[in-house]
């Protein structure tokens, strides 16, 4: 695998484009917090946090890249420090199960619901993304496939438990929320979606400079729809919920 | 003691993530301090601060593991500047302390049992951490089951003040709050019992790189769970006292 040194640049550049989506939406969903009430507040805090991680780990993954490669006369020679790619596993392992605790909480379901929702998807994605892992860092084709298809257990309970076992929870919501839970219901399927496919890729024969620069920027833009857009997602659902609940408009 | 290149990655990727769980607790704790009552707040706000102080030694922990060993053609090899064990000490001088003072604080005894308890319990906290700092920078058996021994004291005086001293402060909280008051008792005592096994594992023969490798991470790991994981169990209280006490509920 040869990356040119225009693709290691566009790799970067999305990086560091992520680092400022990441930043942006941890700045606009904490200072915004104080508009929903306070039955809202923790689950808008949580979205917040889910973005300030990422932005952590956006910077490392981004410091990392750069450290990996160097320009030798014209061409781009890898370094002996090795791009470390465990830095999204330990963040999907932190954000992910967060992500779904948005969710639940923005729901505003019963305390005892919220607990049991909140520790059985999260342990879900948790272990999702752990047995993952073992199939990431492999080159052998079926080595990444036994994982793959040990992932997708959990991945598939857990498209399952949004879609059927939120569903009620979504037709007790005031009228105008109604729809930004949905979308946010489908924004979660839609760019989870996108990972088990990018992780086929090696196995599809996809390999090489185009298909490693295709997976950086695809993980990036994922990762910005799935934690950014998603918590802007989850604010103005509380937004709508809160002014439902107050009579009031205030954004 | 041969660390490979792997073992050195993945002791890495945990100091990371507990840099990236701490940033996340300081966070939630700090910003979501406004949910809980007046009174709650400094047992929230001093949450908080224990896992930035961990933060900023995670921080410094991971830069000196990074410092202390470079690859050179496949193979690491440990460089002249070691890897500095004494910030761990220095984090814990600080924070266990401090993490005994978020549990008296929550349990809103008088004013006098409060000051009373942090000043006795924290002072038992410094003095254990500081007698296991000779045995842990020492390599003869003889001087580490000696400072070992010597630190058990303040250790043992500790579990018992926290099982029996507060247990009958425990009874008097309101009864939403006594579940997640007992849970914190016991997450005290069941994360703090594994530092001083880990101590014991070079005299138990336990060394070399493999062992080196599960202590680095069997801390990280422990750290996560009595700091983070305990400063979100504190506001939990915290948050259940206020509903109890204002008859509404807010989470």
């Amino acid at each position: 695998m040869e990356i040119s040194v225009e693709q290691h640049q566009l790799v970067a550049n999305f990086f560091s484009l992520t680092i400022a989506a990441m930043a942006a939406a941890t700045a606009f969903l904490w200072i915004n917090r104080s508009q929903v009430s306070d039955r809202y507040k923790t689950a808008v805090t949580v979205s917040g946090i889910v973005t300030f991680i990422a932005l952590y780990h956006y910077w490392r993954i981004y410091g990392s890249w750069n450290e990996a490669y160097q320009v030798v006369d014209g061409t781009l020679v890898a370094t002996d420090k090795p791009f470390n790619d465990a830095y999204r596993y330990v963040d999907w392992l932190l954000t992910v199960p967060l992500l779904l605790v948005e969710l639940i909480l923005v729901m505003k379901l019963t305390a005892s619901d919220t607990f049991k929702k909140s520790v059985r998807l999260g342990a879900l994605a948790a272990l999702m993304i752990v047995l993952g892992y073992p199939g990431e860092i492999s080159d052998v084709a079926g080595t990444r496939w036994l994982w793959w298809s040990l992932s997708m257990i959990p991945f598939l309970w857990i498209v399952y438990e949004l879609f059927i076992g939120l569903r009620s929870a979504q037709d007790a919501q005031p009228e105008s929320a109604k729809g930004l839970i949905g979308a946010a219901r489908y924004l979660v399927i839609g760019s989870w979606a996108f990972y088990p496919i990018v992780f086929l890729f090696p196995m599809l024969g996809l390999s090489g400079a185009a298909a490693e620069t295709f997976v950086q920027i695809g993980y990036s833009v994922a990762d910005i729809v799935a934690k950014a857009v998603f918590g802007i997602l989850i604010f103005a659902i509380a937004m709508r919920k809160t002014e439902a609940e107050k009579g009031t408009v205030t954004l």
